[in-house]
């Protein structure tokens, strides 16, 4: 038998939380690489927050997935068949290659993983586009100095957990936000936090009074919603607000919901910025060297939450992530073996 | 007959638009002045939208005026009797006085006003806090550059307008948004803005994107919800949307709205960051004798809607403000003679 990609495709824009007619999955024949392409079996998904807000129309920081397309992932996999001169069968890359069993590529925005360096899955965590992602926005935007306060929300998430790692390297007070007894003890026992709060058990805006009496210095948002509100209840004067996603209103139905107390940025005399990590692409290559030594002596941990499976289990693994039920960096495994 | 001090203060916290009930008007005896005091007659009050936010209870950049409080205001007078070393019976002052007639100061925050530079109502607007306000919010936060596009809300208020002006100094395409044909025909023939915008007469949306093709370089806030929603769906790469005030938020006596769309921060890489003008204290010097110059040069224009009364119809006076009936500075001018 000939093999066959399965293929996730975007059926429909949803509203609130993806559904399954949402979604298409179809099995296709495998294509051919023409000249200056090559092949990819792809063996890891990334499987990131930010997918839902690619399904939505209307401007963001990168196109929307269309209605019909394949839907766009981050994926690790290995070249099987090159007529590129770059990439030869039996390599190891990395790709937006979508959520697909086989991928065609040109080469753009594909790099090659270095799996002596640590195991394929820990390229799209910690030294993928997650702890790039932490690493660029904690120390450009948020500029922590040692002995301030740094609050990260999402803690126990692909970039928050690598987040409140470097600032505990940068000599920061670390306080987590995050779902869950299991979750909070991972950060104090394992990640070296220095609080954490579960904004499920208990009142945040109390828990952020008693573990930042001086206030917050830098809040590193991946939740959006009451989290946002209740660090800016909180800042120190001259904080800075990094602003990395907004989990909790991405499957929103209603209205979105902004920070009804924006104006402490004001009274806090504090700034509230954007990025998106692709514009530090030229300085990658140094801050993975630097993440990966601090991976190597082990100031940095990474976890990664590999589920086994196949195209078709795309769609539950993403609703997965939007239930709370990961911690650190949720890879999808695309078996070999499956038809 | 001895003179009486009639004195505004604060009887209750309001909800949503302060209302007759919220005010104790009382007669008092004038005070005289001890060692190291001297009594003002208050001439001029600077009325403001920030005095709603004074009103209520909570963290603010100021403290919230207490209950049986006189009600803050800044003020011009004349010093009628002194026993300080620095001020004389004849000088003019600008100090926060407070909604009465007369006010004993041992001189702190109080700056002597030159009344030849300019009227005294002027130093209330354009050479006082408004312009002030303006200068620093403007050039510090929101360091606009030459042919850029600058968007100021309430552009026909007291900040508003000298905002605008500066902005179109420095070279910058300058939009303004405000309410009312006539304010709007203010902006372009009187103040040479580029553009005006009337928010009640158009959609507001429509407007920033015919006006502001490439997008906003510059928003300056003063008003908040939907016109802050509006400007952050048209930012430009790298904007910066300063925080100066939040008027159509505070008369609101349900939940505060908050940007919804904020996330249009990280799509546009933009920052949003709040200022305080007490913070340049000591560069005011330097910014009245640069906004003094541009006003002799006639570069700015500055007006100030003087209304004549007296402590008593200060209530009413603030309400005209929220109604966004005047046009530049308002101003209540304290009438000697109404006992």
């Amino acid at each position: 038998m000939p093999p066959v990609n399965r293929v996730c495709r975007l059926a429909a824009r949803p509203i609130g939380l993806p559904k399954s007619s949402d979604w298409e999955v179809t099995d296709e024949p495998v294509a051919s690489p023409g000249a200056g392409e090559f092949l990819v079996r792809v063996e890891y998904l990334s499987i990131d927050p930010a997918m839902r807000t690619w399904m939505n129309a209307g401007r963001s920081y990168v196109p929307a997935v269309e209605i019909g397309e394949v839907m766009r992932a981050g994926g690790i996999g290995r070249v099987i068949d090159s007529r590129h001169p770059d990439f030869a069968a039996g390599d190891h890359v990395y790709g937006v290659f979508g959520v697909q069993r086989y991928a065609l590529s040109d080469g753009s925005g594909v790099t090659a993983v270095d799996t002596t360096v640590a195991p394929a899955p820990a390229h799209l965590g910690v030294l993928g586009v997650s702890g790039l992602t932490a690493y660029f926005g904690l120390l450009d935007v948020g500029r922590p100095q040692p002995g301030q306060t740094v609050v990260v929300s999402g803690a126990a998430g692909s970039v928050g957990s690598i987040v409140g790692q470097i600032a505990r390297i940068h000599g920061c007070r670390v306080i987590g936000i995050a779902g869950g007894e299991e979750k909070c003890r991972w950060l104090l026992a394992e990640l070296g936090f220095d609080a954490a709060i579960d904004y499920q058990a208990t009142d945040l805006r109390k828990q952020l009074k008693t573990h930042a009496p001086n206030g917050i210095d830098v809040f590193f948002d991946n939740v959006g919603g009451t989290a946002l509100e209740a660090a800016l209840s909180r800042l120190a004067r001259g904080a800075r607000v990094v602003l990395c996603g907004a989990i909790s209103q991405y499957n929103t139905s209603g209205e979105l919901r902004g920070p009804a107390n924006y104006m402490q940025l004001l009274v806090a005399r504090a700034s509230m910025a954007g990025f998106v990590v692709f514009d530090y692409a030229d300085q990658y290559s140094e801050a993975v060297v630097q993440l990966a030594n601090w991976l190597r002596s082990g100031e940095l941990r990474s976890r990664e939450q590999v589920v086994n499976g196949d195209v078709a289990d795309f769609p539950e693994v993403l609703l997965s992530l939007f239930r709370g039920h990961n911690t650190g960096k949720l890879i999808l495994e695309i078996d070999a073996e499956t038809q």
